[in-house]
């Protein structure tokens, strides 16, 4: 290749005109949010959350609350600058609400660490519902340290309570990141309730509209999705509507079943596996396929 | 925030009195088993089982053996430690047995050393199914350095020797290892003999009591799974009881059929994709869906 | 463990008579193919198609360039010299091609730089197909930022057209990457043409010789597989025999869908989720379960 | 150590009363200058200034442009940022001087890189003068690669400029790195023309006031210090007066000679080793202990 | 080199029988000290002694104490065990006595931490001095971030403790650390009062048996050594004899002065720059070479 | 700065033409020397020569030639290249003496690790040297593992044996290493004997063509140094040239004594410090300052 070759490609694939959506420029000198830095929230998370699982694992009583003092004060910096970032993403130039922005992401921070006692609640449940709901478990721990259903939980249980809290785009980062581990890809727009668990996991589909409630216990490969969804006048996706399912408390759907639509799975039903419903199950209902296929 | 605000949920959050169970004290100061070590241990194993895929990429016939005592060495450090870690985490804090589980540990890593030649023998003969079962494999060498089946069940068959030593938490650890890695969930706990395939393999669950013969294949999506499982007077679900399928040899199961329960597939039978079995299949059945859906 | 026991388990397990294709010699002392570096040169790659939002997320326009020719060289160089471990990998032992082997390693190199403005290209139409195929999506950027489908189909058009350039293993071991990464696993060989996307995503293979056209939207778990394979006259499997679906343009294929063999399914067709296809698809076809189960 | 112990020392040290300049506040919530980035800013420098030598160390004449131009827009960030943190440090709090502050550190950064091509030169003499002055060096290019002289002399170039600019501490900073790893000590302040070389370098001090004219060698040990230094009324140093030597072209300096206060080292004098000289030296003039001890 | 030759050479490097003393085996499998990890003590000692400055320099008053209170925490644990690995080296072995040495080791952390306030005050006296006797310095918070002189004074006042806490080897550890650092040897069994500071630093050397005063000042290339040692009647030297200077309060001692053996300099002495000093220096007297060599 | 004047500098900058001595072109492609590649050289070095004292500080007496024999062959694989290196940046572009070079550097590497015991017995002898030398030694072990001597000299007798085999470059960057760990600069073309000790340190200089003698004891600061070097027709420095001290066996020289020119300091003389000696001393002599200054 000659160097004029070379800098001609160069030259076509740093322009940025015929392709402006695929580069992105930071306003106001906010670079893109940090997946590292992310991952560093998260797991300092998982240590206020499980303390003594992870981070440092051999904290004793003792000095049990400095750890989460000083993790906790990490977490908001970190946060609150990953935040501020998430809204510059979607920023519409404005310059001067850029000090306002910094401010809103702090007040966000702060808010978000102060519910992080109803979050650690949730999770104790979900820790519950996971030895209850796998007969290989032999310990609470066991199911904090190695489930992927408490892994990607966390990550869920996180992100959802960034989305309350009008924060874009790090939401889905953080699922995001439980799904490459996990394979359980749940939206942080869904909504579900305490004592959750899902088994094995990899697969899981959980929509962004999707509300389940209490005590729920879901196995690999389910998907609760949309069933088409409805385009604008443009032939655009509408954003934001109503349509996935809504599965009430006390429900098992087992491996590979996919529900579709915004259907409502009634309270104490099964859903066997493998199965196919687009349609309201009533309350209490088995749906099994009657035959050995 | 106020910091008295911000003091008093970390008080909260330290508290270990309402979700003690959310905390792990470490026993004797020893602390939790360490994932980077386990990491460490099974990579170091995958170079002394696959010299020169893994590890020290350019080693010489001249100086193999050196590497391999070297990183014997190695993992029979690491490992102690962990499997030590393995047992504290589960200890019921009898401080006597401590130096005794020290010296217990060694001996188990000393005893699955020894036992490295059997799996290797066992892994060699899945390389070779590997290469047999997919038309896209070029090579062994390909299969051993790029195959999620084989990284899969290098790490099962790791797993499933430490549980056969009695080795609690840590083959559960590293199982879940190579689930996120490669979407292939594997209990450690499981029976599987030689010539063992997965292809593309994402989503595959094979439970804590399965029972896998010769020379079988397997497809993404498959499930060997537990049909129900039996709770005891109190509702808690007994753990231990066989519940998988028994697989015999020289089946075939195509993606996403699912089998649930302690039933037996017959030698040579093959499953189709997307079945749903709950019952015995006799030596040398076809189970297809009959026509196209 | 006696030493004396240690030595001699190390003395087998670095015997290399017995199984000697689980040991992979350098030849020409060019080590093997380093996932390390590939990882690098993916990274690079991410960065020159979609400036700022990967590698030096703050890069401003009056530098975009010099940081494109800098990436663009060091890809370059790392690639050369992955393509020719690629070649060494398989080479038969002709130490007088190695020379040979080197340069035409820069000309694969060289000839795929060239090339990545296609595949800028190709990738902004799959940006488009994601923003548009999932009412989720909010913009462009965050369907680039984090959305698996662009993860893992950026990881494919680069392997594939290393595949064009007759490159062997490397393509393999870049789709197998973000296979690890997404669960989703496409064969560096198929090909695929403009707008494709892939919703979820965990669990979709997608085979050797598959062929998909222009705007295809598929979902979570499908697999585009073989039926089965024809094995030659020794039993083993024939490489290379086309045995995948084709896939017409504007097809969608929901979620758990499997379609098997060299079927074809016809222009704008939808195939409805767990359905199982060996058989071809006429144009316009909508095939669905015709009742809920 | 009962706990309470533990919470009354972690109580006294974390009050910031008694030692209140011991304990540092960010103020603008900007943190201190980091070490780490300033690394990094010299070690792009030296990648720039010796294109070849230092970082990519492979770089091409086709693709040295783009890496330089890489790299200076990463100084330029980089820079910005610790001269920022420099300007914080030692800010008296008025928070509307931030915004001022965070473009006059822009401001400086970019006349900073404006004189990288003077820097350049200054060191093209340096290298010069190392080559012709050590009977060991066989190259310009092993003098650049390994002495301990052009690595403290760019440092202290680099350093200089920026004092000259006005910017406080980051130089300090950044001659004190070179110290740590040469154990030669220059002041940023110092004044040094062109083909400055030092031999072996260890132990060697220039003070802040120090002038060095043209073509000047000096040895391991030399000291060019204060010979005492005036007190204002309260017994406090007076900062800034001028101190130190001026030494003047072509003069040599032998090892662990020390030169003490404000005096003149005229043009072509030679001062023998160990020399002790607190007075003005004439031109020519070759100061020598006159007999051996 | 034929394998056999390589082979022999290993051979004979691993023979422990020739040069013993040069093999160090672990007793009760106790790995040696861990530079890394004293580094991590001396980093976080630094972070809890000059909060702001160094670790998280952040730190807002809010979160101080959980900061120092979870660093110490981490101090206590990495310190106790390199305690202990300290006495293991010089270990005779005596099974029995390592259960005590674990628990003495803990001892001896827990009493240093409560040393820490009187640490933090001596080296707030050293900063004051560092920046009264520095022309250049102009905030005592440049002293503390970039003078050598802090930087190996703090090393030596941890190791000094430790040493009156009858530590073996870590003490010498941590002050040949910062020697490598800053070019100032301080051996950790001297004894330095408050206030003390040395200018530049390089090539200062004070043995073990030093005895400094109140409100010294000393220069680079200053030695305060052993004039000669006395040997025992094998020809060995004597251990622990008193040997090096007595430097009493208000001396100052300029650049590369030497002065060897126990002898007194007294109380507001001024040593000039190269002398040689042997003998007792009277209170009050200015040692000075009389005339310009 | 408009991004023309940005654009501008990196012109300058990378213009080659006016500083061409200052880019660095790698010629055949072969990169620079790697210093990070030859401090892991050194290291693994070092665990060899001294093994359990760094490395594996763990390693038992069972395995220990396992981890030798490994790191011989990596240190083979390392400094075969890094050797190879060295020789190309000199080489004067004959692309045809390319593989030679590659050749070469392979045998120069076997013989330097024939050579390994040979080292190893004169560090031994330094070993011993130190530990009788400093009353403040406690044991061999203490002398090895944190003397400044045992580091510096163990980097010489690397360099000097790599000089002796004709390698260009790579000794003195190794050398260059320890000069900045412990200011102790020794050329690696000097000749040092055995039992050799320096005490310190810091800030001592021995030049290229000094001679050193068995059982040598030298302390911080001294030089043995060139008086004045020959110069060419050309007023070039004349390269090569006997211009340093001989110094015989059993001699001790104190600390910032100057040793200059090509002068015989005789069997077991003694020279005291600060002493300037550019004559020969005879045999026996005590060379002392006669009073105190």
């Amino acid at each position: 290749m000659q160097n004029t070759d070379f800098d001609k490609i160069i030259k076509q694939l740093g322009s940025t005109k015929e392709y402006e959506f695929l580069y992105h420029r930071t306003f106001h000198e906010i670079p893109m949010p940090s997946i590292a830095e992310l991952n560093e929230v998260v797991s300092l998370l998982r240590g206020v959350l499980f303390p003594g699982y992870f981070g440092n694992s051999d904290v004793r009583p003792e000095s049990l609350n400095y750890y989460i003092g000083a993790n906790i004060d990490k977490i908001y910096k970190l946060l609150s600058e990953q935040i501020k970032r998430g809204f510059c993403f979607l920023c519409e130039k404005d310059e001067n609400a850029c000090l306002n922005c910094e401010n809103k992401s702090k007040e966000i921070a702060k808010e978000f660490i102060s519910r992080l006692p109803k979050i650690k609640h949730l999770l104790s449940t979900d820790v519950i519902a996971a030895f209850n709901g796998d007969p290989a478990a032999k310990t609470y721990g066991e199911a904090i340290f190695c489930y992927p259903s408490i892994h990607a939980v966390t990550n869920y249980r996180i992100g959802h309570e960034l989305v309350l809290l009008d924060v874009p785009l790090i939401p889905r980062i953080i699922t995001e990141m439980s799904h490459s581990e996990t394979g359980i890809d749940i939206h942080p727009g869904a909504t579900i309730d305490e004592f959750f668990f899902i088994d094995h996991g990899t697969g899981v589909v959980i929509g962004e509209t999707t509300i389940i409630g209490k005590n729920v216990r879901i196995y690999q490969g389910v998907t609760l999705g949309a069933k088409s969804f409805p385009v604008d006048e443009k032939g655009n996706p509408m954003k934001g509507v109503p349509r996935h399912p809504v599965v009430e408390d006390d429900v098992i759907i087992y491996s590979n079943a996919t529900l579709l639509g915004r259907i409502t799975i009634g309270k104490g039903s099964v859903i066997g596996g493998n199965m196919w419903i687009t349609k309201d199950v009533a309350p209490g209902t088995k749906v099994m396929q009657n035959k050995q296929e």
